[in-house]
C-alpha cells in the first residue's frame, strides 16, 4: 500500500506516557481508590499532576550525571514518597505505596492504540522507545493487550529522552540508521529530539492527557514527516 | 489451569539457537545457495557446522574481558570471512558476505515452536534469553511470527550466557526474582548455568540440532524443573 513517505521508515518506536496511555486518568483512578480505602479525600487529579510534574526534575539529577543510572519504578516511588504527606496520606503502609506505584504498570492506552499498532505491526517493527522501564513496560503491555514487537526505551538505551543517546541507542540496537526509524509521539518536544538526530517524526495530538484546560501539545508545532488524528490514521498513512 | 510445578514462574525466557530455530539447516541452506552463485561446490553443513563451532571461542574473548563487549552479528562477521577461504568460498563479495551473515537473522523455528510460544504467551511473559543480539532477534522473529512480548538477551544484560549476569540481569529487567523465571532451553549446560543463580528450568530436547548423529544433549541430564517433549507439552505442562 501507498504511505505519505517516498521512503517510509523500517521501525516506528512510540513515546508512551500520554502518547499511547492516559497517564492522568489511570494514576487518578489508582489515588482515588487508596485515599478511599484510608477514608481521606483527595483530589486524585491533582496527585496525578504533581505525582508527574516530578518526572522531569527526577530525571533530570540522572541526566546530568549527578545521580548514577535509576530507572523510573525508582524515581516514581520517591516522588510518591514525598506527595503522600502533602496530600493527607502519610499513613499508607509500604505495601500499598508499592502497590500504587504500579498503578503506572496499569495504565490503560487510548482507544486507537492497540488497533492501530496491530496495523503497523503487519508492515513495521513497533516498540516503545519510553522513559519508562523494562518491566513497567512489558506489565503495561500484557495487561492491555498492546502488541510489541520488542520493548525498547531508556532502560536498553541507558539514557532519559531527550538525551540523543536515548534515540540513537534504540536504532543501533535494532541494527538501523536513524533515518530508518520514525518516533511516534504526541509531544514537539520528543520529536524535536528525535529529529535533531536524525530520526523520522509522526505527530499524533493527544489534546486531553493534560485533561480538559491542557495549553500545550494541541498542534505539530512543527513540520514533522507525519501529522495523524490517531493511530489509525497513522497506519492509514503509512500504508499499513 | 493446573500446572506441574506448585508455583509456577510469572516470566519464561528462551534459549533461541537450538532451542527455538534449527540453525544448521538454517545456515547450511543460506551458504549451498551462495556457494551455487559462486559455482563452487561446498559441503553446507559442513560449512555450517565450522561457523558454528566459532561461536563459544568468539563470545569467549568477551565474557574473559579480554575484549570490549561485542554484539554477535560482529562476531559471526568475523567467524564467516575467516572460513570462506577454508571452504574455497574466498571470492564472496561484500555485499554477499553480509547478506549471508544475516542467515542467523532468517532462520526457521521448530514446528512446534510458533504454536507453544502463543499458548504460553496468554499466561506467562515470553522472551528469548540468547546471545544472539536484538536486531537479530527482532529481525528472526518478524519473519518467523515468533510472538515474544519482548527481546531480551546478551546485549541488553551486556553479558554473553553463560555468566550469572546474563540471567540475573533478565530478570532484574523484568522486576521478578530469579525464582520467578523460567529458563526454556534444549541445552543441559545452558540450564545448570540458569539453575546456578536460582532461574528455574525446562529441558525441551532437540535431538537433532546437531544432524543426525547427535550425542549430546539427547535428554534431562539432570532433575530439571520441567520437561517436556516440545513447546506444545511444555504449555500443557506449565497449564497454558
Amino acid at each position: 500500500m501507498s504511505t505519505d513517505l517516498a521512503s517510509p521508515p523500517k521501525a516506528i518506536l512510540f513515546d508512551v506516557f500520554g502518547t499511547c496511555v492516559d497517564w492522568r486518568g489511570g494514576v487518578a483512578r489508582e489515588v482515588a481508590l487508596a485515599a478511599a480505602r484510608l477514608g481521606v479525600a483527595v483530589d486524585a487529579f491533582a496527585f496525578a499532576d504533581a505525582w508527574r510534574g516530578r518526572y522531569q526534575p527526577s530525571m533530570e539529577e540522572v541526566r546530568s550525571g549527578r545521580r548514577p543510572w535509576t530507572i523510573l519504578d525508582v524515581l516514581h516511588r520517591e516522588s510518591l514518597d514525598a506527595l503522600l504527606p502533602k496530600f493527607g496520606l502519610g499513613a499508607l503502609d509500604a505495601a500499598s505505596r508499592a502497590d500504587l506505584n504500579r498503578a503506572w504498570h496499569r495504565l490503560d492506552p487510548w482507544p486507537d492504540v492497540v488497533a492501530g499498532l496491530a496495523r503497523l505491526k503487519r508492515r513495521y517493527i513497533i516498540a516503545p522507545l519510553s522513559n519508562g522501564n523494562v518491566a513497567l513496560l512489558t506489565n503495561m503491555a500484557k495487561r492491555a493487550g498492546i502488541p510489541w514487537d520488542l520493548v525498547l526505551g531508556a532502560e536498553t538505551s541507558r539514557a532519559y529522552k531527550p538525551l540523543p543517546a536515548a534515540y540513537l541507542n534504540a536504532a543501533a540496537m535494532l541494527g538501523l540508521d536513524p533515518g530508518e526509524v520514525m518516533l511516534g509521539a504526541a509531544h514537539n518536544g520528543d520529536l524535536a529530539a528525535a529529529r535533531a538526530v536524525g530520526l523520522r517524526t509522526a505527530f499524533v495530538p493527544r489534546p486531553t492527557e493534560h485533561g480538559a484546560g491542557q495549553k500545550i501539545d494541541l498542534a505539530a508545532s512543527d513540520a514533522w514527516d507525519v501529522v495523524a488524528s490517531d493511530f489509525n490514521d497513522l497506519a492509514a498513512r503509512l500504508g499499513a
